[in-house]
């Protein structure tokens, strides 16, 4: 037995996921929850009936969501996680023993409790004793704090309900000021290949480079997604993603991902000549 | 109106593409060759069921297949290629003014001239007057053959079906030795994520390195394919796919791309680690 979970892609592609069991379904104030066992991909969480993590490859998301500002950046003491409500994202940061600080803001308390009970993997992050929950708007959290964090994770759902503010000039404007002088802001930045996501992305990054003088972008192989081409944002004050890369620091801290290396980081930015024309990047 | 073309990417995972319209479809000798007009990909070519390209994002996987062994390969003349019936891989070999003879063994005439008739932006590769089209058997065809190509390009289909002898160690064996002393085999090499092209994969891989004493696997974003994250095989007897990388010497050249660089070269062959496990390549 069992019934297939079906994400439209667009209105022309779809992926059908075979599922035994839906674990959990609830409508929060802000969004559909839902959470499924599958059998390819073991527990799959989706928000408004779009796939926001598997247990299979959201390990690939969350290495390459935490990892390369990491290797780039030499002293990150204070970070701010704006969304992940699942904890991955936490998981990776909490691997740092030099990180002294991390406030978490999520919008729905509703989706951090779900996962607490049925994502386990992801949600251990929120164990950690250096991570403060704040239940409340990412956007007002924000907006009244200034030259606080070293690092920003803006690990956002796609930018049409509750994730859309974190798309804005005004948000990214504040996540600049919220930045110590040499902070960095990482950003999900949608996808290249279908134009829903292509467009969003296009947005986001004349956005972020109206409010900083460092604007990059990454690339990483993630199944799950529509396309499987995924775009991460690399937006800094001083730090250059591939000048300022610490291979060497990095690799002493014995860290263990399974997609990330150093290698792949300086890849990673490498993108595809469709992929910098969109961005007006130049070739 | 339009139908749903769905495919098995596992037991447990369909990607299902509106189609409007199927252009064509014939049992041939070897295979079940289909051609739709979908809306999202543009024509689909299906073999057996499995999507083969899409006129939307085909340019990725040829691109990928063709250019790095050229930007590596400074003195390239005579090319063999086994399978391709779609003729792209032609299309871009033919970029290269000096290269002085193509030859192209296709197992399937039937393919080829419905790839003439439905998709001749694929197809314009036979034009050129340095390609020989040889209808037979890739691996008969190659036996005999010593000493005679500076790179052979292995396009074939899935390790299963009329595409199997083409992932043997006898193949392999042979295309070493119908190579020149310094030449290059570039081969579809599947994908790591889903088990079924994971298995092939690493199969395909310990092969190769049985025969070539430089053997390195390099990675693309393909969405039309399972899990968009796609591998070709660089196996060579003298050139090194980074170490010899001349960027200078290709950008020269000026040849109009929309997926490959010489940057995305190099960070093509930096894969993640979860990959470089299942080659045994280590860390």
């Amino acid at each position: 037995m069992g019934f297939w979970f079906s994400e439209s892609h667009t209105d022309n592609v779809k992926l059908n996921i075979l599922v035994d069991e839906q674990l959990y379904s609830r409508q929060s104030n802000y969004q559909k929850i839902d959470i499924f066992q599958s059998r390819e991909f073991g527990r799959v969480l989706t928000l408004d009936d779009v796939i926001v993590l598997t247990e299979k490859d959201e390990f690939i998301y969350h290495e390459m969501l935490i990892h390369p500002a990491m290797a780039v950046h030499p002293a990150i003491r204070r970070v701010l996680v704006v969304g992940a409500g699942d904890g991955a994202a936490l998981r990776e940061l909490c691997r740092y023993p030099d990180i002294e600080a991390i406030d978490v803001v999520e919008i729905d308390g509703t989706l951090v409790e779900a996962c607490q009970e049925y994502l386990p993997s992801c949600a251990v992050g929120y164990s950690d004793p250096r991570v403060t929950v704040h239940i409340q708007d990412g956007l007002k959290f924000i907006r009244r704090l200034s030259d606080v964090y070293d690092l920003i994770i803006v690990d956002s759902t796609d930018p049409f309900g509750p994730g859309e503010v974190l798309f804005t000039k005004e948000f990214y404007g504040n996540c600049y000021k919220a930045l110590r002088e040499d902070g960095i802001m990482i950003n999900q930045h949608e996808s290249p290949f279908y134009s829903y996501e292509a467009d969003a992305m296009k947005r986001a990054h004349r956005r972020i480079k109206e409010s900083f003088p460092i604007h990059s972008v990454y690339q990483a192989h993630i199944p799950s997604y529509p396309s499987g081409h995924w775009l991460f944002g690399f937006a800094s004050i001083t730090f250059d993603p591939l000048k300022d890369l610490d291979a060497e620091r990095w690799n002493a801290l014995n860290i263990p991902t399974r997609y990330y290396n150093t290698d792949l980081h300086r890849g990673a930015f490498y993108l595809p000549n469709y992929v910098k024309d969109m961005l007006g990047e130049g070739r």
